[in-house]
């Protein structure tokens, strides 16, 4: 049965030696941020994950929600409980400004604690995790009522939000899209059409649900240029404040889906449901983006979470279950067979897993440090370098993070042979619950092309040079340190294929903007290599720094060297195939007649 | 909702162009073979698995199977009926021996109409698939008492066979088995113990199931040595031959898992049920390995199986759906948007899936063609020469076979976006059915460590140079062919690849075993991409001979073509990344204190 400890160790690993986080106290956008709170907030996050969220995950997977005939949906037993306790304990409000509740911590905070609460119930951390992308957007778009009326309930988790975009025939395609608003005369709007794919769109674990709607105003132009946004709630506010009148919205279905049983995907039907307009008319991608972008990162961290559970569990039963014997000869003869983590073949499963997963956090953590630098660093020079950071990872880690997540949970469900197959063991719902997140809010194919069409080309590539720049200083800055030489050696051949590759998009893709295309995928591959490949060699230099001052547990310090060891032997080496293979252009793949995939 | 269509020409353009099966027609192995019947037979084979076997799939899956109160099992609605069809029309009975009721057949014939089957549904065909094992076991090591008994009635599918090796305790290691046969003093056995993961280990499909059961004669070697086989029917044989008197054997369970619903997954306790030897006391082993090596090709086809309906599935989405434009401009103006298949990157998923679904084709028709060749061929050199290819090879396909049918599921099921994600429309079954394949007959870790462990080094590693001689020659004699060109050259590339991790194998193995062990599956993943390499190579020789001579469909040959050169250019590059990766050697996974794996 898979349990599911928080990995306190490496995430304050991360905050404290890597980012050194507690340096930032005080400055703008760590305000709130007392260094010593750092370890206490996470320790006590992580027992809440492992001791509320996840002992309900398999139940809710295995119960799923129900929608009922009037319309309301009811969530697994036990998830309702789990959200209160998580408002009554203030989980919702770490990183929302004060005005509304909120605790003002750095998005460095608030990702680490959402990772380990999406680690130990996916399905689960989706409720508050959708709400965060309405208060991100209401922040950004909203009007000064629209806050006052809102963000204080969001931010306490009593009313929960949601994100309307897809429609039947508009998923990637927004511009697609049908549902339309019509004004009412007071300022309000008419909202009428069906939106599928709604994650959180009814349930009972909240007072209301606010659900953010894109839809068309009557004389908007075609295409995506036409989309506005518009704040729809199921109860409208009375004038307390308050759930008031029931909306015309209601739940027309729910569907039955390959995992995340315990957060309910739902067909919204809006029937007239009266709306408020965000961020002016005609205006509603650009604020859809302000969620987008935040989703992102956390879709990113969802496969960090199914990462770190799948290892956990791969390896505990690593170092449980006896098969075989060594191939060096019996590590425990008085035993009748060795255990699984005896043989090269199943280490080379957990190295992979944990080299991936224990990089991604790595970047995750970075990446929401970013996101506070963005936002509050002191110069414009320090905000812009950061935004360009966080603009250009932002794919490569909804991208490549749901990549390893889905990967890693596949791997680790492998270390437990055809038990890993049987459900009430845990592994196969890792894999299940994964296997979304390379597929929702932009498929990872859609973030390929953000990467290669939007974000290598903004600002004549500067976030791409500002980037390269980086790597190369601290591959220089590491110098020939032992703890770091493999690892550098090897990032600095992979930022080179890195940076082939961008050349080879520059040569070629103005003249066939299919060789963007073709490449997109690669080109983002690499780039992830050579992100997670930054992390280790910082991790790397960090860890030796402890254990040349005999700071910090050595084992695990230990174990971080090694971890870069594999990561520069095992996984960068793959950037130069990736390299080649993009080189090889879109011609052949474009020379097949359409009709000619077809076929039997 | 997605459907099956038998990929008949694929299929037949491997028989009859790239193997030439007809030029074998009446040679040994081959007497039964008329040439003109190839097309015929699978024509009828394939519209049997569209129209029988592919309908009751999804429905299978979401009813699964039932255990009764009085241990029966029941299948789900219609697969009863779909398999006496099945045994009705003889498809039971394809490559049996006359003497048996059977047609004779060649294997290559049989694989081609088990891909069918597989493919349409994959649990229905576990019913069939799984007494094929107990059949060649019998044909090898039965008495010709127990041949007389049993093989008619198995070959018609009046009964079904098993394969019962698992316990709870002892799974890739057998040699922990404790069941135990205690004779009765009447040359039967009473056998005693519990055995887990048996597939279709009980239903109602077939008038008796005939359990080959692994166990421990009283005085037993220890370990793998002392272990034998004894079949163990559930009804004992009456005088006339007929299901009689019932066993002391019973399902005891059935399992919940992540897919292949449609096939039971019994816990099976044996009660000192009656049974009898098989191969001769302490020969279990070598007699499970007959079943078990058939079993690894049955298994590698099933990857084959899901990688087709999934592409066929992927293909016809991305054909139906609009999405987004070209981006060259607008493909079809007059339609609000494009279709899926303009896309570069949803063609990259495409060729992809292609590519190594009709390469895996080749190489499992070809196997099947090489086991005929093994028992028949004229000479005794062609015999060992075939002998050693199908030993080497049976991991490969194995294991790389249902790593690209669980590929290939997953990418296709991308290619649907969110509808991919939804039950109903049945891209996510291929996916979790599939899944299986990759863990069961021996778990892909382990067939690559059989492959560097046995494959490579037996003969003084004759098998292996063997191959690389083959694969030489075919580059050399395409010669500077433009059809072969590119593929011919990348083949080349890999094919030095694989000689070189060959010698690295052979010069760091020895000193540490554990290097063999690292490297193992990185190792087989080359072998794989150089033999689909070599597969691409043949069909791309056979098409540019047809177009060259105007005969065979022209769009179909001129898409053989654009494949061969995605494969050259978009995955055999892998091998060199793969070489280099394995030549990091051991030394740091296993570095790692095996507590460190634990951390939090």
């Amino acid at each position: 049965m898979a349990e599911y400890t928080a990995p306190l160790r490496d995430t304050l690993f991360n905050l404290q030696n890597v980012l050194k986080i507690g340096d930032y106290a005080g400055k703008p956008g760590f305000e709130a941020l007392d260094a010593d709170m750092v370890e206490p907030i996470l320790t006590e996050a992580g027992r809440f994950a492992a001791e509320v969220f996840a002992p309900i995950n398999a139940s809710g997977d295995r119960q799923g929600c129900t929608r009922h005939d009037d319309g309301s949906v009811s969530v697994p037993d036990g998830f309702a409980d789990a959200y209160r306790q998580m408002c009554e304990a203030g989980w919702t409000t770490l990183t929302a400004p004060e005005a509304f509740g909120g605790q003002a911590l750095p998005h460095a905070i608030g990702v680490a604690v959402e990772e380990f609460l999406s680690a130990a119930n996916m399905s689960l951390a989706m409720y508050p995790g959708l709400t965060d992308g309405a208060i991100r957007a209401l922040l950004a778009r909203g009007s000064e009522e629209q806050q006052q009326t809102y963000l204080s309930k969001l931010v306490s988790g009593e009313w929960t939000g949601t994100m309307n975009l897809t429609e039947p025939h508009a998923g990637t395609d927004l511009g697609l899209l049908r549902t339309r608003a019509e004004p009412n005369g007071d300022g309000s709007y008419a909202i009428t059409g069906t939106k599928i794919f709604i994650s959180c769109g009814e349930h009972d674990l909240a007072g209301n649900i606010v659900h953010l709607v894109l839809a068309r105003l009557p004389d908007a132009p075609k295409g995506s240029k036409g989309i506005s946004m518009f704040i729809v709630p199921k109860f409208l506010p009375d004038e307390n404040g308050e759930a008031g009148e029931r909306n015309t919205l209601s739940c027309g279905s729910i569907e039955e889906k390959m995992g995340i049983h315990g957060s309910c995907t739902c067909v919204m039907n809006y029937d007239g449901a009266k709306g408020w307009l965000i961020g002016g008319e005609h205006k509603g991608l650009a604020a859809m983006f302000i969620m987008m972008n935040a989703a992102r990162l956390w879709v990113g961290l969802q496969g960090l979470g199914q990462a770190e559970v799948s290892y956990q569990n791969g390896a505990a039963y690593a170092l449980d279950r006896r098969q075989g014997r060594a191939l060096t000869g019996p590590a425990d003869p008085d035993q009748n067979a060795d255990l699984l983590v005896v043989h090269p073949d199943v280490r080379r499963l957990l190295m992979d897993a944990r080299t991936r997963t224990e990089g991604l956090r790595a970047l995750v953590l970075w990446s929401g440090f970013l996101s506070d630098l963005a936002h509050h660093a002191e110069s414009e020079e320090d905000r812009t370098r950061a935004d360009d950071f966080v603009q250009l990872l932002t794919p490569v880690v909804k991208a490549i993070g749901t990549d390893i997540g889905y990967d890693v949970a596949t791997q680790m469900q492998q270390v437990w042979g055809g038990h890993g197959y049987i459900a009430e063991n845990g592994m196969e719902q890792f894999v299940r619950d994964a296997r979304i997140a390379l597929i929702y809010e932009g498929a990872n194919g859609v973030q390929a092309m953000d990467l290669v069409g939007r974000k290598l080309p903004m600002n004549g590539g500067r976030a791409i040079q500002s980037f390269f720049a980086l790597v190369d200083a601290e591959i220089a800055a590491a110098g020939s340190d032992e703890a770091t030489a493999e690892i550098a050696a090897a990032l600095e051949k992979a930022n080179g294929e890195m940076k082939a590759a961008a050349m080879w998009l520059m040569q070629n893709a103005p003249e066939n903007p299919d060789n963007a295309g073709s490449a997109a995928y690669m080109t983002m591959q690499i780039l992830g290599l050579v992100a997670i490949g930054l992390m280790w060699l910082r991790m790397a230099k960090a860890a030796g720094k402890a254990l040349a001052a005999g700071e910090g547990d050595k084992a695990f310090m230990e174990a971080k060297l090694l971890c870069a060891r594999h990561f520069a032997r095992s996984h960068l080496p793959d950037a130069g195939a990736l390299r080649r293979k993009l080189e090889g252009g879109a011609d052949v793949i474009m020379a097949m007649p359409a009709e000619s995939f077809l076929r039997a």
